[in-house]
């Protein structure tokens, strides 16, 4: 299967064992890839900053094998109290936007100021084969080999809520691990931007040149959302255009209301190629941090944030297990069908299926 | 309790009893009062075209009492074969556009081109007196007087789902009555224009004039599903200014992305006190039944509308059934202090709750 490039911190099809392996060496290794460490090792290596126990951490929460379930919630439990203590930026774009080049730029930026990255991703297109799985790290080279960096793929799940999930668990992980910056990208199409605005304290919008013509491709929603619009590729002959370009997104984002954050969206020109612009956006999310740290917005936002997963992870719980029902999707065809022929309304079916299910 | 006036379908405070009034005339009085006429009865009123019957019938379907629950399904039914064949039309825009006016006069023109026309509301903010209702339509003068016109006030309820479910179920009685074009008004702010637009199968939204600010204070979301905008109030002075935020408009929406529908929103000024450009609204909901009703997305529509409300309703059901429980509640706001102290997280605090609420 050829996947079109989104991201970079897709995966690469998993490797298949060769023939010629041992069947026994097979097994001896897949039990020793097990997540056999007791919780107390896997915590005390998270904060000794051991990247190799963080990321054997994130793998067994990433996990859906049940028996992971337990130890996986006592090892977030016992992170919690170390984390909490990042700035969560979400990066987002339309494919072909430079997100890779822009976050191994800002991310190199950062760490030579002394901070420590962490680099996760949200594509719930992603798709994980049985074998192993290869980050695609590529178009990061500098950033992967940084000590002070950290980059994971995007979780993988059938739901963009497991993925929203995995990533939020991620995060504690990460911050417990002493990162203090945390850039979660996300592709640039559908829901998942909302999935990630509701789970970063600031979220930047790459855009590329271009007069008008960029709104197009991307819902309204998202530029509503962003904090910072950031105009990449302001380079050579397109220097003029992004500048213009920036202009007419400050117009936009002028007109509309202003956040509860007090925040005022920024908007900023930048070339991740040439390395100019990055340190301004560091500023700008400096000046945020400020703004909204004096008027408790921060905290507020994050206390929002986990009411709203909270409730979500609820109601999603709720609807999922009713509708995954034998008797319910019968009835619901049923019912459908009914109303196509003007014989019920959809309230009245609706009121008809809650009361089978409840009979059952 | 004096309200701000937002729509001309609102509700007068109720008059209460007078206190020389014999106490067993009143009970007598209530009791005349019930919804005692049998379905079969209304049904027939309906069907012949009886306003007075079809009021009646919105007041028992509008009814929040146990007892008009069954015999208003049962109506509703019988009514549904003769239904489904008006074209449902949502008016939204913000308090000052004009909205009253602009039905009045649209209104009596389709009337005038031999319409049936029933004009409905959706003001979740509505509260209703326990005595009787006066709907204040006196800025409808003249299409209240219509014959071939029905004022209704928006329904009371609690919340949003429960005015949304009344409306869409009062449509059917007026489609049943033989009204042919439903205007349904909502206030321009918040949630009440989703709702509306899910119930509708076209959606108009009524500008002012004014360069740019005229996006102010109106989700960006609401001019992206509008079929039509059209700026009212353009005459005398106001002539030219209307026909350059006309071109306004129309160049924003050129951004937006082709609709489903495969319809490009059109963009139209008028005058509802002088009664001009009245005619070319009309027109351009005429070409929008062409265009949909050729690719089928008309049908398509509305049958998506019946799935949305159909899952919407269990949704609603189980979710507030759910969070309205007694142990759900004092367990949700001792975890969401857990969470705020770092010692669980949003998905270990849902699935705690989850749990506690299978095993009672």
């Amino acid at each position: 299967m050829v996947k079109h490039k989104t991201s970079a911190l897709q995966e690469n099809q998993g490797v298949s064992n060769s023939e010629t392996t041992n069947a026994s060496s097979i097994a001896k290794i897949k039990s020793n890839r097990k997540n056999t460490t007791d919780v107390d090792t896997l915590l005390s290596g998270i904060l000794n900053r051991d990247i190799t126990i963080l990321s054997k951490s994130i793998t067994l929460i990433e996990s859906s094998l049940p028996e992971h379930a337990q130890k996986s919630n006592e090892l977030l439990k016992k992170c919690l109290p170390h984390a909490n203590k990042s700035v969560r930026i979400g990066i987002t774009g339309v494919p072909g936007v430079g997100k890779s080049t822009f976050i191994e730029v800002f991310g190199s930026f950062l760490t030579s100021i002394g901070k420590r990255v962490a680099v996760l991703a949200v594509d719930p297109s992603s798709s994980i084969t049985k074998g192993s799985i290869l980050g695609d790290k590529t178009r990061m080279e500098t950033l992967v080999k940084n000590k002070n960096a950290f980059i994971r793929p995007s979780a993988a799940s059938d739901t963009l809520g497991g993925v929203a999930r995995k990533t939020r668990e991620s995060i504690i992980l990460c911050e417990a691990a002493g990162f203090d910056v945390i850039l979660i990208e996300t592709v640039g199409v559908g829901q998942s931007e909302t999935t990630v605005h509701s789970m970063v304290d600031f979220f930047l919008l790459l855009q590329l040149t271009g007069a008008g013509d960029e709104l197009q491709g991307m819902k309204r929603g998202i530029l509503e959302m962003s904090d910072a619009v950031v105009i990449n590729k302001a380079d050579g002959a397109n220097l003029n255009l992004a500048k213009s370009t920036a202009s007419d997104f400050k117009k936009t984002l002028h007109l509309y209301n202003e956040k509860p954050s007090g925040w005022i969206p920024k908007v900023s020109t930048c070339s991740a190629i040439e390395n100019k612009g990055i340190e301004d956006v560091w500023s700008i999310i400096q000046e945020y941090l400020q703004v909204t740290s004096k008027n408790d917005f921060f905290s507020i936002k994050r206390n929002e944030q986990n009411t709203f997963w909270l409730t979500e992870t609820i109601k999603n719980s709720l609807t999922s297990s009713f509708f995954n029902n034998k008797t319910v999707k019968n009835e619901l065809e049923q019912q459908l069908k009914l109303i196509e022929k003007n014989k019920t309304t959809p309230f009245a079916a609706a009121e008809y299926i809650l009361n089978i299910k409840t009979k059952n």
